[in-house]
């Protein structure tokens, strides 16, 4: 099966077989040594002297972690969001009792940082700024780093991100760029499966915590802090992950991030010029567009169910749906992590066959064109 | 590696294995299916008509969900407890603003249903009780019907279970001993890695989730409720520990639940007569010792640090240290899965080598007693 959704993805076979080690002391030495090597390499790759803490969760326990762990009940905050998932870190922070200012942009779009230093601008009292990093929902990747360039070298206010399809795929640079904590997970660039979650802690986000007076337990960083202090996690963790997290670690820094990014800039475009070929047009403008994952519109008179249903059907290649309110109205390529070329183009052939037989009729591409 | 934790506990090669399956959607149909036949299946482990939710998360996420679903700010609960893990459960409570009773047991005993009925006839505003099924820092299994019958038969309370050592292992009825909510996790009778938790939740338990003001979002069970009747998991599960967990409830339904009951009661006394003809005394009365695990008192003389230690250098058996207070006083060999008596016979055999070794000397048994 080619897995062409937005996460989980393929995982290499070495990285899959070493979930099948047998389990170990997870207060044990084996488990420490793995514990500290993996942090410590996670930190370079969310380029970061402040920490980085490793979670049995989803993505989305990262956020709930970002949030939970510096803001206290009636922080103000700004809620900078392009899509479903950036509308998810908002409601988990009103949830936990922050005030939440919302700053909308279109699905498509990306955040304009002019917006954001205005809203900053007029209202002092807001304490974080929460922002999507690359959003899955559309398939756009926000500038990270003129957003931190505003919100902390301006403004000096916390920045929280959701780096969960961008960390270790795109250029992300967390002390660079003033992020104070990003949530990330390891069913994505990772080349791992689902099962953990990372979160980045900057030392402006324990003061934060210091203060932070929502109520937290399976999240608590200061637990997470304590207990890595002696090599251990609080709380079981998925062991078979972090095997598959140590070898995964060992491959992708020994290609290097720069090749890493490299990588997922090449596929990022073979992937849009493939879909544009097919005669489709991408959902967001394409100077935004995500190298993680790739969100095209379904054409006029073609059902979106039906043209995900046959590309699996008859060619085994599984691709993803809009969300929410862009269900049937787009369809999603993943390929964050190690994906081929081959994979790509066998997606795009699949497409190719299928869509004609959906009731799709390209427009002619004109020749030499 | 003999692994005599209780918890991670050795996974069979074949449950091992099917970790190593490529990765899937996790909104596909195979998922579906998977995520249907696993939780109508955990249900009949639970013995259970109302729901079981799986969590990618360890069992103190399970116990947070247990918690923040059912209660709301102010609410008086009872947290009965036994040990380390009963006092989780209430420290969890306290945090999510609950006011908390603690009805504590020495360390070693089991809970005596007659001071539960006392408090709660003394305190009708209590409106739950927390408690543990079986305590894994002690090695004392409650007797949780006789309390079901006080909480529920005779004061009609919600009541709350840590069951994270117990579901699986031994004889338990959700439904008939009245309990509304239920944590365990999958690194312990369950014979699968750590990574996922289940939470079990009972028609009383949503009227209760109705009115929880208690903030929650990774952990709120509506959300989990509402995706899984279309089949999806609400945020990206563990896939590979549900491949897993669909392959050890096959061979553990395939067994007969009462076959594993009665081999966890055989495993149990096994050990326990092992210590026990070594010269060593249990810690807890043997009347309320848990047959998942064994937990024993360090001879006076010798340092707890060192015995652990080298049965795992000299004999490749890791057995446990004692918890917070109780570190240094006991050790702990856990048992629970599918552990063979081979096993046991091992880590018994080890202890009579390394035990003379350490400043051990054995009272002498009378012979032919």
């Amino acid at each position: 099966m080619n897995l062409r959704i937005p996460g989980p993805i393929p995982v290499p076979k070495e990285i899959l077989e070493s979930m099948s080690r047998p389990m170990i002391n997870h207060r044990g030495p084996e488990f420490k040594e793995i514990l500290y090597r993996t942090t410590d390499r996670l930190k370079q790759v969310f380029e970061t002297k402040g920490d980085v803490y490793i979670l049995t969760a989803s993505g989305t326990g990262a956020m709930e972690a970002a949030v939970v762990n510096t803001l206290s009940r009636g922080d103000k905050v700004l809620n900078v969001t392009v899509g479903v998932f950036g509308e998810r870190f908002g409601e988990i922070a009103e949830v936990y009792g922050a005030q939440v200012e919302t700053l909308a942009f279109p699905y498509g779009t990306a955040v304009d940082t002019e917006e954001v230093r205005k809203v900053l601008s007029q209202q002092p009292d807001i304490k974080a700024v929460l922002v999507t990093h690359n959003e899955t929902s559309t398939g756009v990747t926000n500038d990270l780093e003129a957003i931190g360039k505003v919100v902390k070298g301006e403004f000096d206010k916390l920045l929280l991100v959701d780096g969960i399809s961008s960390v270790c795929s795109l250029p992300l640079s967390a002390d660079a760029w003033g992020c104070d904590a990003i949530a990330t997970a390891s069913q994505k660039g990772w080349m791992l499966p689902p099962g953990l979650a990372f979160l980045s802690f900057s030392e402006r986000a324990w003061q934060a915590h210091a203060e932070s007076d929502m109520p937290k337990f399976y999240f608590d960083m200061a637990q997470y802090k304590r207990y890595l202090e002696i090599g251990q996690p609080p709380y079981t963790p998925s062991i078979s992950t972090m095997f598959a997290l140590d070898n995964a670690l060992d491959k992708i820094l020994q290609e290097g991030m720069g090749s890493v990014f490299e990588r997922h800039a090449t596929i990022g475009r073979l992937t849009r010029d493939g879909v544009k070929g097919l005669g489709l047009s991408l959902f967001p403008d394409e100077l935004v567009a995500s190298d993680t994952v790739t969100a095209v519109k379904i054409p006029v008179g073609v059902d979106a169910g039906l043209l995900i249903g046959r590309v699996k059907e008859d060619h085994n290649v599984v691709i993803a749906g809009g969300q929410k309110s862009l269900s049937g109205k787009i369809f999603r390529i993943g390929h964050m992590g190690r994906t081929t070329d081959d994979e790509i183009e066998q997606t795009i052939a699949a497409l190719a066959k299928v869509l004609p037989k959906v009731g799709f009729k390209a427009a002619r591409v004109p020749a030499g064109g």
